[in-house]
């Protein structure tokens, strides 16, 4: 016998999970939808090759592999590479196909990136897909943080016009006006700018350690930060300057401003046309946002195939980010396919819903209730086909077959939630059935053709 | 660079497989709703432990098993452990904890009885729940045989009356009669009745080998099945009696009738009470069932723990089963809860969507395709204003906002199925935006508030 453990970092989801769940990405597939964005799905697992060495040395630890099947070979020659693997495996931690070909799916870019490219002479472009789907890493669980949860991603490829960028930024806005999600910010930044920030305080040649040390700017703070820059040959004056200036509560308009008086380069020019022009665009797509839509331009996210805007959304309840996303230019070209833009964003779904459940947002009828419950010890030919009858008008029945005390009856409909309890006893016939309404104790006693109308008006 | 590849025996499902799909599944959920069945969804992979030793040996080989992370281990005397942990798999296929802890999910009614087992405590029973979930097996794919596949089962635990068997066939008798999936036969037996059998031609000590060799009629035929039973002690001329019985096209119930004049044990009286039971209710639920219902008493399903009815539902245009289940009395029992009774079925929808693919059973409009194609190579902001507005009031809407010839415009629209293409250029202003059908050529200029009422009409 074996004790039954769900496996740590993840959760089985009832009805009540569910149904909250299914409140949230309904309301996102819709504005998805609305948006032109098609639902793709793709496999659990991919072929280990697809997803090595695409999330950095940290990401790769984190990835689930799968054990081959049919390891118990018989010859001795294949035997002893196997093993060879496995011994190197150990060693250094680089995994082989003969011990390992398939993996969980880590993101669902890369797959989608993959797909893009073994579909590109079918796709119509701008190629506008959707994708809500579970990935795993193997992450030391902790609060919030799961070894199984949710993206809801939408990312458009084959087109470079930064109004899919501000499209996309909407699409966030939409969502949250509709969760009625609150003090949320929907950060935004440019990685041209990012590149012109280094050159202007000399770390043009460190592009990535600027990135990475700036990323972890939520977490060690602005001191920390500066001395880490400094020690990778940042000018500490003009650092503090840049410092003063990402710190100031201005206007979108006016850090663009100020940044195109700094001396900081062609990335940097760029950058600011690029912004100016995705802020417009925003602008003229919903004058009046719901979520505080800010240019951050200490924003850095980690993942390297980001070229230009980046964005990342914060809620003031939360700790972490509840979604992010970016424009890519050569994403495909992993795949061997260049030449293919394409900008995208995606939810957390796990942190939007927890952060939902603490500030009590979901409406109190998300989880649905039977209509009736039937309660039929030795139930007749007649209580049978009543209940099928119901069911197939479309009333949601439960339907009690076992002898019971009523009492019980009345107190398992009660805890479901259900609102009408008909007990079908020996002398009841179809042309005369009883149910109670058991939040007021009404009864009532109607023909079987009659309790659908009745119980659903 | 990797040149991608998607995992052989998985596929990819677009906007046009989804909708299909989801066809299907939004069926099967909604007649399973109605039956006071709730969701419940569990995560990809188990602790091994829970799955191993539950599906048979040919069972455990196909179980995907994960690789535990963090192997590249460094203390001399764990890598031993480890090693020689690998080469025990190697050896013998079992596999060890410090090798793999967890495993993809096989099929979904284990993980279910792990969490009844686990929250037993706070479940309301009768507990019904169901579960459309994808299950992993590492089987050589073929032509309908998938290594990820959907599986939607409904079980209902902690009732031990067999009107739940009957509602179960009724569910399935509902979803394909909704489907319209003509020539669909839902085969009904019972273990008892199997055991009766195996009495009668003096196997009873034999029942696994009686019920394993049954199970293989479909593939190798009455001669072949004779010729195994005989060998493992089959009494010819009461094997050749029997077999005149189940060929027989006669009624359910003149079947039951003669089963009972056989010397055939008391677990063949009791298979033969439970099946006329089932039968009676099933006549009194529906009638007039679309499906045809039937006993069929050479049906014997592989797996070991059903122990009263056993179903398995066939398509004259299919080969192989497209749905199957029966009432188990000690699933639970595995994990430590005994007295746990339940009924379950599973319908297969990988099989029944190529079935349906092959019978043209889809309805035509099922792929949604966009409402309005927009085209602005650079769009004004009246213009990305009035796309963000009629997205708000439901209208999905494509936009293109690259620039291109307006002939390939019409030629996306068509090809994406859009029926209206509104070419916004220059000169356009939200006070009077054209827009064509291009099914029938009529154009159309309109205030842009009227829009979204003209084209939803």
């Amino acid at each position: 016998m074996t004790k039954p453990k769900i496996p740590s970092g993840t959760r089985d989801f009832g009805v009540e999970e569910i149904a909250k769940r299914k409140y949230i990405t309904s309301i996102i597939a819709q504005v998805f939808e609305r948006n032109a964005y098609q639902p793709l799905e793709t496999p659990a697992f991919e072929q280990l090759t697809t997803l090595i060495g695409k999330y950095g040395d940290e990401g790769d630890k984190l990835i689930f592999k799968i054990l081959n099947n049919g390891l118990n070979e018989k010859n001795e020659s294949k035997k002893e590479a196997i093993r060879a693997d496995f011994d190197m495996l150990m060693a250094e931690g680089t995994s082989s196909d003969k011990i390992t070909e398939l993996a969980l799916k880590y993101g669902l870019t890369i797959p989608f990136a993959r797909y893009v490219v073994m579909n590109a002479n079918t796709l119509i472009f701008p190629f506008k897909r959707y994708q809500m789907q579970p990935v795993w890493r193997a992450d030391r669980p902790q609060k919030g943080r799961y070894r199984e949860f949710w993206q809801c991603d939408a990312d458009v490829v084959g087109v470079k016009s930064l109004t899919y960028d501000a499209e996309l930024i909407i699409i966030y806005d939409d969502v949250f006006e509709r969760l009625a999600l609150r003090d949320t910010q929907v950060c935004i930044n440019n990685r041209k700018i990012l590149t012109g920030l280094a050159h202007y305080v000399g770390m043009q040649s460190e592009l990535t350690a600027f990135t990475v040390i700036l990323d972890k700017l939520d977490k060690i703070g602005w001191d920390s930060v500066c001395e880490q820059l400094i020690t990778k040959g940042a000018d500490a004056e003009k650092l503090e300057h840049l410092i003063k200036l990402m710190e100031q509560e201005s206007d979108s308009q006016q850090v663009l401003d100020t940044l195109s008086e700094l001396e900081a380069g062609d990335s940097m020019t760029q950058g600011i046309t690029e912004m100016k022009q995705v802020i417009e665009s925003i602008q003229a797509l919903k004058p009046q946002s719901y979520t505080q839509v800010k240019l951050d331009i200490s924003l850095a996210r980690g993942l390297d195939y980001y070229t230009g805007m980046i964005v990342e959304v914060k809620n003031s309840n939360a700790s972490g980010s509840i979604g992010g996303g970016g424009r890519y230019d050569q994403l495909t070209a992993i795949f061997g396919l260049k030449d293919m833009p394409g900008v995208g964003i995606s939810f957390g779904l796990d942190r939007i819903y927890n952060l939902m459940e603490e500030l009590e947002l979901f409406p109190s009828d998300v989880t649905p209730a039977a209509d009736l419950y039937v309660y039929a010890s030795e139930p007749s030919a007649d209580c049978l086909e009543s209940v099928e009858i119901w069911r197939r008008e479309g009333l949601i029945v439960e339907a009690l077959y076992e002898k019971t005390k009523i009492d019980k009856v009345y107190k398992k409909a009660e805890v479901l939630g259900v609102k009408y309890v008909c007990i079908w006893d020996e002398e009841t016939t179809s042309a005369a059935v009883s149910y109670k309404n058991i939040i007021n104790g009404q009864r009532y006693t109607v023909d079987r053709d009659a309790i659908v109308a009745n119980i659903k008006k």
